[in-house]
C-alpha cells in the first residue's frame, strides 16, 4: 500500500458518506487475457478500487453498506497450485487487515449481499465498468444485459469529488512519474534521428518506463506523422527533414501517471516553417501556464490558448478574419482539434472511465457539440489540487482539410490555398503536467524536459548518440 | 500479410474441407481496455484469425459458409474521425480483398448471418473465445450464457491440424523470434549483477522486445525466485549468490514467438551446489534434443527426462529407491512440477486457447492426473515441422517440500532431510525451442544463448556491463 491505512479508512468514509445509502460494490480487476486465458496483459488493478483499497492483487471486490458502515473485502482464497505457479501470496484476510477492513470473504459473497440489498429494495451502487469480464459479473448479479447496465451516479459523482483533488503525497508521486517520463523523452529526443524506426524508439522508451516502474501510462505516440492524435508506432524509418513527435507517459508501481509531449526535429534543427508553427506552439503552451488558476474554468484556459493561436495562424497568412468570431466558430479547430488537456492522476486521462462528462463538466460548464471544443475533456473550473495536462497543438490532416474545403467549412477564417502548402508539415503538440496551486499553477516533475526552439536544438546537439 | 494472398485462400479452404459443413464463425480480437475505455493494452490480433487472413485491424470477422464456400469478412467502415485520431487505415473492402475474400460487409452482418444458419437448423462453428467481449458477442448471438457457450470441436480440431505443423516461411519467422530472444536473454546476462532489480531487467528486456518487435510473447519471468513457475518480477535487487532465473521470449510484428530460459548465477559462478542441480538440468536438456523425433510421443521423451533427473538426484542424495518406480509414482515431480514442453508458435503455448488436451493430447496419448505429468501440456506424438519447448527444470518449493513431507508423499523416494537443506536453493531451468525434422531435431535461432556451466561462466566474464 502506498499510503498508511488510516488514509483508506478515511477515504472510504467519506466515500460513503457522499453516497448516503445503498450497497457500494467496487469490483478490482482481474486479469485480461491476451491470445489466450493464460495469457494476460500485464496486471493493471482498477484505479478507485486502489484509491479505496491500495491493493494489488487481481479478483478483489470491495463492498460497504453505506446505511450501517458494515464493510468487506471479498477475493478466493489461494492453494497449492498458487503457491507452485505464483508464489507465497498475502491471504484475503491479511490484505483486509492492511488496509483496515473489518470482514472478508470468498467472492461468492457478493451475489448473495447484492440479492439481499435488492431483495429488500436497497440501491445497489456500483461504477460503469470498462472490462467486459466486470460487464458479465455485473449482468449476473443484477439481471440486466452486459451492455444494459445502470452505474449509479452518486457513486460516480462521490468518486470524482475524492479522486479529482490530489493530497501532497499523491503529488509527489506523480512527481516521480515525471521523473520517469523525462528520462523516457531525453532518450527518445537522443535517439531521434534519420533511419531510426519510429517503433525502435517507442520499444526502448517503454523499456524505461517498465525497467523503473509499471508500465507507460497509455500506449506511447512516436511517430514522424504527428497530424495522427493517436497514431501508433510504424517500423518506419525516421526521415531527414520532417517532425518526430513523442506523446509518452510513465506509471508508477504504485500507478500514478505522467503524460508529456515533445515535438523534435529529426535533422537536428528546425527548419523555417517548422519554426513558425512550433513557435506559435510553444507560445500557447506557455500562455496556459500564465492563466490557469484556482476558480478559472479550464474551457477558459482552452478559449484563451485558441485565440492566441488563431492571431498567430493570422500572421502567417493560414488565417484570416475577426479573432473572436473564428474562435467562436471553430475554425481553429482544423489545425486543434482536440482540447488543451484532460486531468491526470492514477489514469493517465483522470477517471476517464467514469464519464469524461463527469469529470471535466458539471451543472456550471457544460460540454460543446462543436468539432474540437467537443474533444475538450475537461473544462470546469479549475481548484487547487487539480492535475491537468497543458498540451496545445497545431496540426496539418490532409483528410480534414480536403473536407472542410470541400464543404466550404469556416471558409471566411481559413485561408485554404495557403493551408494547401502545409499538406506534408504533419504536427506539433508540447504537453507537460500542471498542478493548480493555491495562487496559479506549476510545471510537475523536477526535470524539465526541453521544449523552447533554442533549448531542444540544444539538446539535441549535445546529446546525440 | 506476411504470406502471399493464395496462402491464406489455400489456408481458409483446406479448414472449409476439414469442418465439411455449416457456418465457421472466427472472430478477430478487439482492442481491450486496461484501466478505462479508451486506455487499451496494445492490441493483439487473435492467432487463428492472423492464421487464416493476416489482418491486423481490431473489430474483423471471418465468416466462412462450408457447405458452399461463400465467404466474407465483415468490419465497420471508418469515418473522419478515425482518420483524425487513428491516421488512415484500410477499408474492409481492401482488406477482403488482399487476403481473398469474396465479400465483405459491416459487422452487424454477423447477427443476420448466424440467425439464418441457425433457423435452418445448421451448425455454427466458433472456436472457444478468450477474450470475454468475444463472451457476449456470442452469448448474443446464440442466446447461451457467456460462461456456457458450445465451441465446435470439429472446428477445433481442423485448426489444430492446420497450425500444429509449421511451414518453412513460419519457422523463419519463429527463428526471426529467437533472434531478438538472443538480444533479450543475453542482455539479460550482462545486466545480471548484485544490487540490479528483477524489475529493471524485465523492463530493459521487454523494450528490446518492443524495439525489434511487436511484444514479449508472455510477461517476462526475471527472478531470484525461480522456485516460482510463473513469478512475476518484483523490486528486489538481486543478492550476491543466488542464481536469476529469466524466461521471456519475443514476438515479432507477425505474432511468431520465441521462448527461452537461463539461469544464471547473480555472482558470475555457480558454487558446487548450484552446480550439482545445474548440470543435471543442462544434462535433461541435452538428453531431450537427442531423442525427440518424428514418431517419438512427447510423453516419453518427458519420462526419459524424468528417469535421468531421479538418477542424478539419487547421486546426490536427494532421492532415493527404485529409478522406474520413482517415476512412475511422480516422485520427481517434488522438483520437476510441470511438463518438459509445450507447442509454440504464433501462441508462445501454441493454440493452448483451444484446449490444451485438443492441441498436445489426442486418442493415443491421453493426459494425466498425476501431480507433475498433468503439467504436461504436450504428450501426443511428433510430426516434422511441430515446435516445442524444450525446458527441464529443477526446483526446491518450500512449500510444496513441506505438504509432501507432512503428508509423506512418495517418501520412499524422497530424502527430506536433505532436502531441506536446499529450501534456499531456488530453482532451475533451461530451455530452448526446438523443431521437429524430418529425423530428427534441431534449436531454432541463428545463435545459441549459452547454457552449459563453462560457456555461461565465460559469457558473464567477458560481458558484464
Amino acid at each position: 500500500m502506498l499510503f498508511p491505512q488510516q488514509t483508506y479508512i478515511e477515504r472510504r468514509a467519506r466515500l460513503r458518506s457522499l453516497v448516503g445509502n445503498g450497497l457500494i460494490v467496487l469490483l478490482g480487476n482481474n486479469e485480461a487475457p491476451m491470445n489466450y486465458p493464460a495469457n494476460t496483459y500485464k496486471f493493471r488493478q482498477d484505479s478507485s478500487f486502489l484509491y479505496f483499497y491500495g491493493q494489488h492483487r487481481d479478483g478483489l471486490c470491495g463492498v460497504i453498506d453505506a446505511d450501517n458502515g458494515q464493510e468487506w473485502l471479498l477475493g478466493d482464497k489461494i492453494d497449492i497450485d498458487d503457491i507452485i505457479w505464483y508464489g507465497s501470496v498475502d491471504s484475503v484476510a491479511d490484505m483486509a487487515a492492511e488496509c483496515g477492513v473489518q470482514a472478508h470473504a470468498p467472492m461468492a459473497k457478493l451475489a448473495e449481499l447484492v440479492a439481499e440489498a435488492l431483495k429488500a429494495g436497497r440501491k445497489v451502487h456500483y461504477l460503469p465498468p470498462y472490462r467486459y469480464d466486470h460487464k458479465i459479473q455485473l449482468a449476473d448479479l443484477t439481471g440486466l444485459h452486459p451492455y444494459r447496465l445502470a452505474p449509479s451516479q452518486q457513486l460516480i459523482d462521490a468518486v470524482v469529488a475524492l479522486r479529482s483533488k490530489k493530497s501532497a503525497e499523491e503529488i509527489a508521486e506523480i512527481e516521480r512519474a515525471c521523473d520517469i517520463g523525462y528520462e523516457m523523452h531525453t532518450t527518445a529526443m537522443r535517439l531521434c534521428r534519420p533511419g531510426v524506426t519510429e517503433q525502435y524508439i517507442s520499444g526502448v522508451i517503454g523499456g524505461i518506463a517498465a525497467s523503473r516502474g509499471a508500465i507507460t501510462s497509455f500506449q506511447s505516440i512516436t511517430t514522424m506523422h504527428g497530424e495522427v492524435m493517436h497514431g501508433y508506432p510504424s517500423t518506419a524509418p525516421l526521415e531527414a527533414g520532417r517532425l518526430f513527435l513523442c506523446d509518452a507517459g510513465a506509471e508508477t508501481n504504485e500507478h500514478y501517471c505522467s503524460d508529456h509531449t515533445r515535438t523534435t526535429p529529426i535533422s537536428g534543427r528546425y527548419n523555417q516553417r517548422q519554426r513558425d508553427i512550433y513557435s506559435i506552439v510553444s507560445d500557447c503552451h506557455d500562455l496556459a501556464l500564465q492563466v490557469a488558476k484556482p476558480g478559472v474554468k479550464y474551457l477558459d484556459v482552452h478559449l484563451d490558448v485558441c485565440r492566441l493561436m488563431t492571431d498567430r495562424l493570422k500572421d502567417l497568412g493560414l488565417m484570416r478574419g475577426n479573432t473572436e468570431e473564428a474562435v467562436q466558430a471553430g475554425a481553429h479547430a482544423l489545425f486543434l482539434p482536440h482540447g488543451l488537456g484532460h486531468m491526470m492522476g492514477m489514469d493517465v486521462h483522470d477517471m476517464e472511465g467514469l464519464g469524461q462528462i463527469h469529470v471535466g463538466f458539471n451543472a456550471e460548464t457544460r460540454p460543446s457539440t462543436q468539432f474540437g471544443l467537443n474533444a475538450l475533456r475537461m473544462g470546469r473550473r479549475l481548484e487547487e489540487g487539480f492535475v491537468v495536462t497543458d498540451e496545445p497543438g497545431i496540426y496539418f490532416i490532409p483528410a480534414l482539410i480536403d473536407l472542410w474545403r470541400k464543404q466550404g467549412t469556416n471558409a471566411e477564417f481559413l485561408n485554404f490555398d495557403k493551408i494547401e502548402t502545409f499538406k506534408d508539415f504533419g504536427g506539433v503538440r508540447i504537453e507537460d503536467d500542471v498542478l493548480i496551486t493555491a495562487n496559479g499553477c506549476r510545471f510537475l516533475g523536477e526535470k524539465r524536459i526541453p521544449y523552447h526552439i533554442d533549448d531542444v536544438e540544444a539538446f539535441v546537439a549535445e546529446n546525440k548518440e
